[in-house]
């Protein structure tokens, strides 16, 4: 059977991938969820129609919303990711051996359960992840003292649509321990630049650093999708790359994208970007 | 009419993008040529089948693929661009002004003809311009001296099989001046690995030094791409950022994606891709 899924990224454009089987559709609680086992991207998982995490590029996500900011930290402990039920986050997290707890606040826990059935890669056993079933807007009045947030949400429509305003944003500094940073996700730089501007604006009534970075997603609409990191102190553009190599020696990380150079290399905004 | 143009990307992954209206589409003696009014992405270059250059994005691939190169060069004159029948490569060599001589080296008057009736944002009128109706193959035997070469030409299967042969890159070594520099496009970091894995190594047998580097295109498979520079002597990555800010300023460049940092961040490759 000649099986394709498209997303429609807006009302004149779509990616389509063919399907060579479904390995799970069910309307959760909150939302739509599908895992897709696809020709060319590995298996996938959609969410209300949306591309969340393939096995082709997930890899460049994960590594790219973790490490630029845990790296800046001398003694990373406690972090906290919001959203992440893929578990692609949690598991990059982990690889930092100073981690003594992580929590994983997922609103929906069927999208945890889906991913550890059907894409084991992305999630991570280990004994310092704390699940916590929770809307992240909530939990995080119940959290301080956190070295790191990453914010792995889907988009600003559904549920996660509370995770793009400017209260959420002061929870999350009011949850941080000094020299603590939160990375967040924000759009396509060719297609939701207002988007972007928005919430870099947002941020910056809150955090004196924001610090917006690039990286390549094929399965993201464009291929290009825009990162910011946020802290009350460090940025993470002026850490030297020396420092960061140190870093990533001592804690034996093992990444495909990271790399201290790639590093730096997508906080150099092009000048398109920088208006 | 709800009028769609797809390119079939691999197997299994398309891209379609609404089009408002065919504004041309012919056959050439070489191959099938259209423009298409598109909804998201401007007007768009299609050549059999596949999307050559487009409004939305063009700035950034036009860019990269000269700019690199010619600030490397302290005193570039003489350019030739090898395909590049849409313009846009053209048009960035000639904001040097340096430059005494650009040979435009595209086989298909037709593409020349289409786009600068259709895409006139991508065309330049210069005197400095030669326009060389020939196989960029044959002409290169015809001239020398050239402080660089870009090799813009469509994907290794068609018209412009012969541009990636070691063959041809002998001819683009002999045709180069001292200090000279060639750039050339490679295809996806995702999905042609072997394919920029086997240029590189091709190319790296006749230049001492070869260096590729990313760019971000939306409208090409992946939405992310690798140019590579090849030269003699000089390598692009290590002329200081100063160096070419200097430069930028002097001959005073206006660009949308290009920077001196975006310069060396590109040639700051992830890990994957340095096996």
């Amino acid at each position: 059977m000649d099986l394709w899924f498209t997303e429609d990224y807006h009302d004149g454009w779509q990616l389509s991938v063919r399907v060579d089987r479904v390995l799970a559709t069910e309307t959760s609680r909150y939302q739509r969820i599908d895992v897709l086992q696809t020709r060319d991207f590995g298996k996938m998982l959609v969410i209300d129609g949306r591309v969340q995490a393939c096995e082709l590029d997930e890899f460049v996500y994960h590594e790219m919303i973790v490490h630029p900011a845990l790296l800046c930290h001398e003694n990373p402990r406690r972090v906290l990711v919001a959203g992440g039920g893929d578990g692609g986050s949690m598991r990059e997290v982990m690889k930092h051996p100073t981690i003594e707890t992580g929590y994983l606040v997922e609103i929906d826990e069927r999208v945890i359960e889906l991913c550890r059935e059907h894409m084991p890669n992305l999630a991570t056993k280990d004994p310092r992840i704390v699940d916590h079933p929770a809307d992240a807007a909530e939990f995080l009045n119940q959290v301080n003292d956190l070295d790191m947030i990453v914010v792995d949400s889907s988009d600003p429509v559904g549920p996660a649509e509370a995770l793009f305003s400017k209260t959420f944003y002061n929870n999350l500094k009011k949850a941080l321990a000094p020299q603590g940073m939160v990375t967040l996700q924000a759009g396509s730089p060719f297609f939701y630049k207002e988007q972007i501007r928005q919430m870099i604006d947002d941020l910056k009534t809150i955090f004196p650093v924001v610090r917006p970075y690039n990286i390549p997603m094929p399965t993201y609409p464009s291929g290009t999708w825009t990162l910011v990191a946020a802290s009350t102190d460090l940025d993470p553009a002026c850490v030297p790359q020396k420092e960061l190599e140190r870093r990533l020696r001592e804690r034996t990380l093992k990444t495909r994208y990271y790399s201290p150079a790639v590093h730096h290399g997508s906080m150099s905004l092009p000048p398109f970007m920088d208006q």
